[in-house]
């Protein structure tokens, strides 16, 4: 139970921080901290978490990251389930609490007519910067997929794993780097479900895609990882 | 006595180097380090005062994480006051350094009739992005209970703890990238003090919230932290 | 061949989050991440994958690297070419996949008859900023020198290894930060390569320097640190 | 000799990597890395060379460090002197190393008329922010003596050492984040002394301040933190 408290908080954490970030600091006159700081944003959640409650349910706070350690035979097909749960009411919660906070600015609303209305994702006319389906696909599945490799091989018994959480909180930051303009970056179901769901319309009829991408990313990077890369037992 | 040195000069440093880059470095035309620049240094002081002074002291530096490990179980009720009032004379020893070496740039005043002035904390029409009392209450609560589940997790037995210091100083730089806007950031009633009392008038009214939240929200963190989270002893 | 597997996904990673951030993120109007984030993702592809691979390939990621590390004396001559074979096509696949998802915006062209076109490398006209061809030289050379000191120094037996990956991840940001208007910044061959094939044009004939000067840097930099700096046995 | 060989090499990476940030990166337009990319840079100079060449030499590259180490008792007074003049020569090759390659740009020029030519250090009218000699020595003052304090700290045989490359680094980022308006930071007697040679005119003749106030701040640091800070044995 301990580990779905974890999860909880800590996919909770991440929505509330990178998303927060987003919609309230990306964008203010001269100041805001733009792509850049969203980035940083995203990738310190996953920082300051792993290292906070990582050792209690290793730290996971996505269900995309959950799918491909069970693909790299790292984590059990029967906690699958339970994990993915906590993390999407982690993330829907912090979804209703950046809700609430937002709404405590005179003129508020969720204009789910534009491009990452409350920080939701989108390709074609809901891409930030106007990337179609087939890009926005290509580009989920492939840093979804970096994601776990570098995952997989920063925990390997192996590496040096005791930077694990800088790794993976900064590679979180390097994702975003590249492709807010082009997705508004998910790589994380939990994470783009909770701002659909929140946005409506065309973003939520969107969100099958940062469903769907990023869970066969990371299944793939765990298949690559077992087969191309992981190293035997050394002599 | 050298603990409540240790706190003395990290918390002036945290002061000194948060609100003086705000001050002196955030606006700057064209090159300004804007609220991502700030958001790192806040960051970075509680980062090198950890390692430089945490061994001493703990290296709490905040009010409310010294409130936050005593509920938590980490700090005796006893050490509490002393801390306190160190942090306290360090925060305001600082911003008098800060008033004095902005006095020295022409026609330096601090204009407290608008949100913001000498870096200090508000809501409502001194919020930077006009966020309510209500708003401003909640960001607060929920940052400063997040920073203290991240610092009593970090340091758990069970944690890799040789890495706290970064964790911690790069989860208060997210607590900013997160929330200047609201309510300029506190998640620290020593940070606010220090700033209100020079900037006076209304900041000095309002300082009421930036005592209170942080506190309630790290006491909150102590008892979730014990209940839903910490490990018992492994077999 | 695991070696050459992690070279590839390793030098591909380098490219794609390297340049991509660059083609698709740096200029994007008002929150673009600008030269400083597309800094901090070359680095972090490098700091991740080195947590992620280095342990099975040593993580060079880059043909300069391989060469320096042969002209310090820690790399055998034979493994030279199969590295650089894999390096060179894990950064060409990387470009194609940027040029895919590119090729899904409205609109999008590369124009080789501007600097930095696809992320390519180049001096005088084709500088972002006007160098010269002898600035462009001696920028490539003493940054890639410089790039493998760090490298070299990183990782000797007498220094603090385990952050070897932090360090070096963040040294090719450093670099970054200072160059990208002097060349656009390559200091790898095969980055540089990669993006040359996809411009054509005058940045593929302007390719050759960034294939010699850093090089040339790199094996410069493998002798002086053998003869100036490196400690022999400790007593 | 291996010693002055790293204080060499690290003092001109400083040099070259901090001030030539400034120089070529930080006001390019639309994409500049601003003050924000500069302190960064400069921190990682000091992050790197610390991590490369700081089991040789101990890594100073900077005589106010020198000088607060042995105030501080860690540092021989016959070393002193050497360690001064490999630090001098290494900023000096640097500065001449970044005046050849500015000088690859059509129209280069330095306007020792203005603030901050060629990356020189200065007060009053040459303030970046127009900050008068009081403000300028008390903000150099006051900030060598906590980059003295951190570095004193982070290397106490108390705490947690191997961390202390990044703890200094990113403490030299956290000074330049406060205080380039203020007198295009120094803290560091050899980096102002490359530029303000470079320089000449009114940026030399002010450089004597960012010889004394940096020194005595960091020999205050070695006495405070001796008397006030410095843990004795633990039982």
């Amino acid at each position: 139970m301990k580990k779905l408290f974890a999860e909880f908080f800590g996919t909770y954490w991440l929505v509330f921080g990178g998303c927060g970030s987003a919609i309230f600091a990306a964008a203010y006159p001269e100041l805001g901290i733009g792509f850049a700081g969203v980035a940083l944003a995203f990738g310190l959640t996953v920082l300051t978490m792993a290292y906070a409650v990582g050792h209690i349910s290793g730290g996971h706070f996505n269900p995309a990251v959950s799918f491909g350690l069970w693909a790299g035979g790292r984590f059990s097909a029967k906690e699958l389930i339970p994990y993915i749960i906590a993390q999407c009411i982690g993330a829907i919660a912090a979804a209703g609490t950046l809700y609430t906070i937002a709404s405590g600015k005179a003129g508020f609303v969720i204009d789910n007519t534009k491009a990452g209305a409350f920080a939701s994702n989108g390709y074609g006319a809901f891409s930030p910067d106007g990337y179609s389906l087939q890009s926005a696909f290509i580009a989920e599945f492939v840093l979804t997929l970096f994601f776990l490799l570098i995952i997989l091989g920063a925990t390997d018994k192996f590496a040096n794993t005791s930077f694990c959480g800088i790794v993976i909180g900064l590679g979180l930051t390097l994702i975003h780097l590249i492709s807010i303009p082009i997705t508004n970056t998910s790589v994380n179901p939990a994470r783009s479900l909770s701002q659909a769901i929140f946005a409506g319309g065309e973003p939520l009829s969107q969100v099958w895609l940062f469903l769907v991408a990023p869970i066969l990313g990371a299944i793939a990077a765990g298949f690559i990882y077992k087969t191309l890369l992981q190293k035997t037992e050394e002599a």
